[in-house]
C-alpha cells in the first residue's frame, strides 16, 4: 500500500482544484437545451441557476408529474396544451428521471434514453461550473470496442465494453495494464460507456499525464453456470458464478484478446455500487490476479460483511498497492453509513486504504465520474 | 459490372434456399418472451402461430393500444387490473413498436429500447422458421469499435461504429477491404450494430467462407460545416455537406485508422432508405473512390431524381463492379414504386445492376438484415 489516507485527501483536493475556476465551462448564460435531449429537441432546457424546464405533450393526461434529483415536481398545462414545470436548481452531473403520466412512470420521449437500474429512463446533463474533466476535448481519443466471449462455463457468448486508450493504436508494440471495472445492479457493461463518460474521462486525464495509459474492461458482471438458476434477487450478492467465469475464463481471455501486461502488478479491479462489493469479493480473494481495488458507493465483501481483523487482515497492506473506498455524501443514508462503517473499521484494524467523500452527490453517475477520475490516477504507479 | 440481373437472382433463391429448412431454428413450440425483452420480463410473448400477447401495467388509463406491425390493436383491462392483447401473427424480424396511453404514444417498458426515426421505442423481434443467419452463432465474431474522428470541416468530432471482422486481430498483417454502410433518416450510426445484427450476419457469412472478410465503417451520416445551419427538414436531401467530409475527411481517416486497402477496388459504399440515396449521390460522384454500390429501400440520386442517360449513362457498366438496389414488397406503395422505377428505368438505360425484392417485408430491419446478407457476399470478388 503505497498511499495513505491522508496522501489521499491532498491528492483528492489537488484533482479538484485543477478543475475549479481554470475556465467558463459548465457556466451557462441563457437557457441551453440539454445534451441529452434527441436532435431538434429543445426541452428539458438547463437555466443558469442549473434549474430546469420540462415541457411535454401529453393531451389526455389528468396528471403529469416529473421526478429528477431526488425530488418530484407536478407539471402545469398550459394553455398550448403542454404540461410543464421550472424545477429547483438540480445538482451537477447525469440524473436518470422519468415523468409520471397518471400514476404510471415513463420516460420523457424528448431525450436519449439510458439503461439503469433495471429499466430504460431519460436522462438530463446538468453541467458543472468549470469542470470538463469528463467531457469531449480536442485531445488524442481512444476507442471503446464491442464484443463477446465464448464461455464454456456459462455456456454462451458474453458480452464486454473495452476501452483502448490513444496509445493502443499509436503504439503497435506496447502493453498496456488492466482496469476492470464493475456495473452496478440493475446495469450492464454499457453503463460506464454512455452515461459513465468513461472514455473522456480517461482520454482527458492521459492527455495530461496524470494517468498511465491503461485498458478498461467493463463485462457483464452477472454469471449463471451452465444449467443453474440465473441469478438475481436475494442471490444477487452471491458472486460465486461471477467470480469463477472472471478468474477462470475472462481475466485470460482478455489477456489473450488485448495486449495486457498480465500479471497483478498491472491488474485492479474496481466497480460501483453492487459491482464495488464484487471487485473487493473477487480481489481480496484472488491477490495472485490483483494488485489494486476499488469500490464506488459500494465496497467490502458485500452488505453486512464481518469488518474483523480474519476478514480484513494486515496483510492486506503488503499484498496489495490499494485499497480505495468512496462514497457521496447525499446517497442513501444507509449506504453512507455501510462505507464510512468500513473505512472507520479499516482504519481501526490499520489496513491501508484511501477513502473519498463526494461532496453533494448522490448515489449516481456524478459520484462515480468523480471517484474514477480520481481511482484512475492512482493506478500502476 | 461483373453480376447480370438473373445471376444476382439465382444467387438470391441459393442464398434463400440454405436457409430454409436446414433445422428447427426459429421455430416456435410454446409462447415465448421476444429476445428484446427486459431480464426477467416475460412479456411481450410470442406465441408459436407468430402473434404476440403484450400485457402491460397503466393502472389509471383510459384506453390503451399497442401498434406493431403496421396493426393497431386495442388492449383490454383484466381483471388483475393489466391491460393486455393478443395480435394476428406479425412479420417476422425486429419491429420498432409503441403503446398509445390515453392518446400519447410511448414505449413498452417491457422491453429493450431501439432508436429509430428521430426517437426512441420499443422493439420485438419475431423469430424465422428455419433462418439464422442473423443470429449469434458459435463461429468466430468480429468486433465493434466506437470512436469519434476529429473533423475541421465540421469543427466537431464525428462519431462512428466500425465492424472488424475476426481476422482483423487473428491475421495482425492482413490488409482488408472496407463498405460504408450507412443509417437512414432519424437513425444514426448505432442502428446497424444493434437491431441490424451487423456483426452476426458478417461473422456467420466469414465463417461460411461466402463472404470476404471486410471492415465496414458505420459513421454519423448527417454533417453540418462550421457556421452553417445543421442540415433537417427540407434539405434532408442536400448531401454536399456530408459528401464533402467524407471525400476529405472520413475515407482518409479510416484508410489511416484502420489495415484496409485504400483503393476503389476494395471500397464499397451503401445505405438503408436516406442511407442508399447518399449512397447512390456519393458513389456515382466519385469513382475514384468507390467500385461497388448498393441501396436498401432507397436508391439513386435521390427521389424524383432525373432518369436519364446523362445521370445514369452506360459508363457506369465500365466504372463499376456493382449497383445494388433492394426493396420490401409490403412497403409502402411509394417507396416501392419509386425503387421498381428506377430498376425498369437502369433496364431500360442498359446500365446492369442486382435487384432485389424482398418478399413480405416492409421498410424496416428485416429488408434491410435480407439485403445486407445478400449484399456482402457480391463484394470484392
Amino acid at each position: 500500500m503505497k498511499i495513505r489516507f491522508a496522501t489521499a485527501l491532498l491528492l483528492a483536493a489537488a484533482v479538484l482544484a485543477s478543475c475549479a475556476g481554470q475556465n467558463q465551462v459548465g457556466v451557462l448564460t441563457k437557457p441551453t437545451p440539454s445534451v441529452t435531449n434527441l436532435p431538434g429537441h429543445e426541452y428539458p432546457l438547463v437555466n443558469p441557476d442549473l434549474s430546469a424546464v420540462f415541457r411535454v405533450d401529453f393531451p389526455d393526461a389528468q396528471a403529469v408529474s416529473v421526478g429528477v434529483g431526488g425530488k418530484n415536481y407536478d407539471m402545469t398545462k398550459g394553455e398550448d396544451g403542454l404540461w410543464e414545470v421550472t424545477t429547483e436548481p438540480i445538482v451537477p452531473g447525469f440524473h436518470y428521471y422519468m415523468l409520471t403520466v397518471d400514476g404510471k412512470r415513463v420516460p420523457d420521449p424528448n431525450t436519449h434514453q439510458y439503461f439503469g437500474s433495471g429499466y430504460w429512463g431519460s436522462g438530463i446533463e446538468i453541467p458543472e461550473a468549470g469542470v470538463d474533466y469528463y467531457l469531449e476535448k480536442k485531445v488524442p481519443h481512444g476507442e471503446i470496442r464491442i464484443g463477446t466471449y465464448p464461455s464454456a462455463l456459462t455456456g454462451t457468448d458474453r458480452p464486454y465494453y473495452a476501452y483502448l486508450p490513444p496509445q493502443y493504436a499509436s503504439e503497435p508494440d506496447r502493453r498496456f495494464p488492466v482496469l476492470y471495472l464493475m456495473h452496478g445492479a440493475g446495469e450492464d457493461e454499457t453503463g460506464w460507456a454512455t452515461q459513465g463518460n468513461m472514455r473522456d474521462i480517461m482520454d482527458n486525464l492521459i492527455a495530461a499525464g496524470e494517468c498511465e495509459p491503461m485498458i478498461i474492461v467493463c463485462e457483464h458482471a452477472v454469471a449463471t453456470l451452465a444449467g443453474a438458476q440465473p441469478a438475481g434477487g436475494f442471490n444477487l450478492f452471491n458472486f460465486d458464478a461471477f467470480e469463477k467465469v472472471m478468474v477462470e475464463e475472462s481475466v485470460p481471455t482478455f489477456d489473450a484478446m488485448f495486449r495486457t501486461i498480465p500479471d497483478r502488478e498491472h491488474r485492479a479491479i474496481c466497480g460501483l455500487s453492487l459491482g464495488g462489493f464484487q471487485s473487493y469479493t473477487i480481489g481480496l480473494d484472488h491477490p495472485e490476479l490483483f494488485g489494486w481495488i476499488g469500490g464506488f458507493s459500494g465496497s467490502g465483501r458485500g452488505p453486512g460483511d464481518r469488518r474483523d481483523s480474519e476478514m480484513y487482515p494486515t496483510s492486506i497492506n503488503d499484498q496489495y498497492h490499494l485499497l480505495y473506498i468512496s462514497i457521496g455524501t447525499d446517497e442513501p443514508a444507509g449506504m453512507y453509513q455501510g462505507i464510512y462503517d468500513l473505512h472507520v473499521a479499516l482504519d481501526s484494524l490499520g489496513v491501508n486504504h484511501v477513502y473519498y467523500e463526494s461532496p453533494g452527490t448522490g448515489h449516481e453517475w456524478l459520484t462515480w465520474r468523480r471517484s474514477l477520475h480520481m481511482f484512475a490516477p492512482m493506478l500502476f504507479r
